[in-house]
């Protein structure tokens, strides 16, 4: 495995060598109890497959994951966390001292606004009920308005409609360096599937990538993401 | 594999020869909308071990499934469900046929009220939000409330506080001949775990079986239901 890992590590172009990248993956999940949780359909297939491509690039890679059932790409430090504020804390920590974070993870925009202790029982005279939620922190754009130790950093849209209007939207919202737009809509771009198919956004334009594996599609991004960053 | 199999059959006492047994398993998952879910943490593990100890008991079974990541025991018939009224429907129809009826899913007790067909769009200047629920169906009450056609019906009471009360109260409130209770709070009945400590309650006592393999206390399980269930 070591002889096949030092291959391919000569065989890419090690374009991130030196460089410390952070890539948060997969969903999280929001407990309303000690049963139920509130989630989403991210398989963090793509954010392991950027960390796997990041670190064939030569860089030094950890992976943030959320509760998926795929395996640490070789070299990869990987941390695991289950809700938005343990993948925050994670996060921030790990970008002080990184050149390059990626958010690919799908962290849930709210949380129930209380967790309860205990199972919440059902009151059989009630046919309806609200959960009152609250906004989770916004990770990425935390990450991207620091002042000081700040990373390159870019961020994921998972859009079903307007995906490059609501992308824009997040790039200039967010204050990322670059975001990685997808209509998760499609049979291409489902969270599920093994194939995405991306728009590369930045403040000078804009690059679609053809229909690809996410393996293919993430070494393709790392290269665009390494070109961007860190190109003199 | 069959010879296996028919080993397996002999090898059991075959309690439940001639008998048609349908089984629930697993969460169910609530949309929100294309992204976004409300589940649980229910592994399926209990329903599937279930399903395959019957089997070996010399049932004809239907194992009705949510989503789970879990092998299907050799002979048993498999239909893949995602929520609530899906597993509804499939458990109406299945139960027509059956004898006993396990309700062994973690159905969720309620659903959000509207399913938005585009990813919902996190308004930036509000910090909280409410999503409206409205009660699922209780499939395994429907079940034991029919008047003709009612097979023997078992139901689980997953609790995490006054776990033989609350599992009491719903052997009486839905009509049920047997309830299977556990606290899913000890690290022996937990959801993800191989193992589980039950307590089965009927109208005339309760029997708590010490914490075991999953799959060895289906056996007993199947065992005790099948006396209760059919014995002359």
């Amino acid at each position: 495995a070591l002889v096949t890992e030092v291959e391919t590590l000569m065989a890419a172009n090690p374009s991130l060598t030196g460089k410390t990248v952070v890539i948060t993956a997969g969903p999280t999940r929001e407990a309303l109890d000690p049963v139920r949780f509130l989630s989403n359909h991210s398989s963090g297939k793509m954010g392991f497959a950027l960390a796997a491509a990041a670190r064939r690039a030569g860089a030094e890679v950890t992976l943030i994951a959320g509760p998926v059932s795929l395996a640490t790409p070789p070299g990869v430090k990987r941390i695991d966390v289950v809700d938005s504020r343990e993948m925050r804390d994670a996060a921030e920590r790990a970008a002080d001292l990184c050149d390059l974070f990626i958010a690919a993870a799908a962290v849930a925009d709210f949380r129930p606004a209380t967790v309860a202790e205990q199972k919440i029982k059902k009151q059989d005279d009630s046919e309806e009920d609200v959960v009152a939620l609250v906004k989770n922190p916004d990770i990425v754009a935390g990450i991207a308005a620091r002042s000081s130790r700040r990373p390159f950093t870019v961020g994921f849209a998972a859009e079903t409609e307007k995906v490059l209007e609501h992308a824009r939207g997040k790039l200039v919202r967010k204050k990322l360096d670059l975001i990685i737009a997808n209509d998760v809509s499609t049979e291409d771009g489902g969270f599920d599937s093994d194939r995405n198919a991306v728009t590369v956004i930045d403040s000078t334009g804009s690059e679609t990538l053809p229909p690809a594996l996410k393996t293919e599609l993430a070494e393709r991004l790392i290269e665009i993401i390494a070109a961007r960053a860190f190109a003199q």
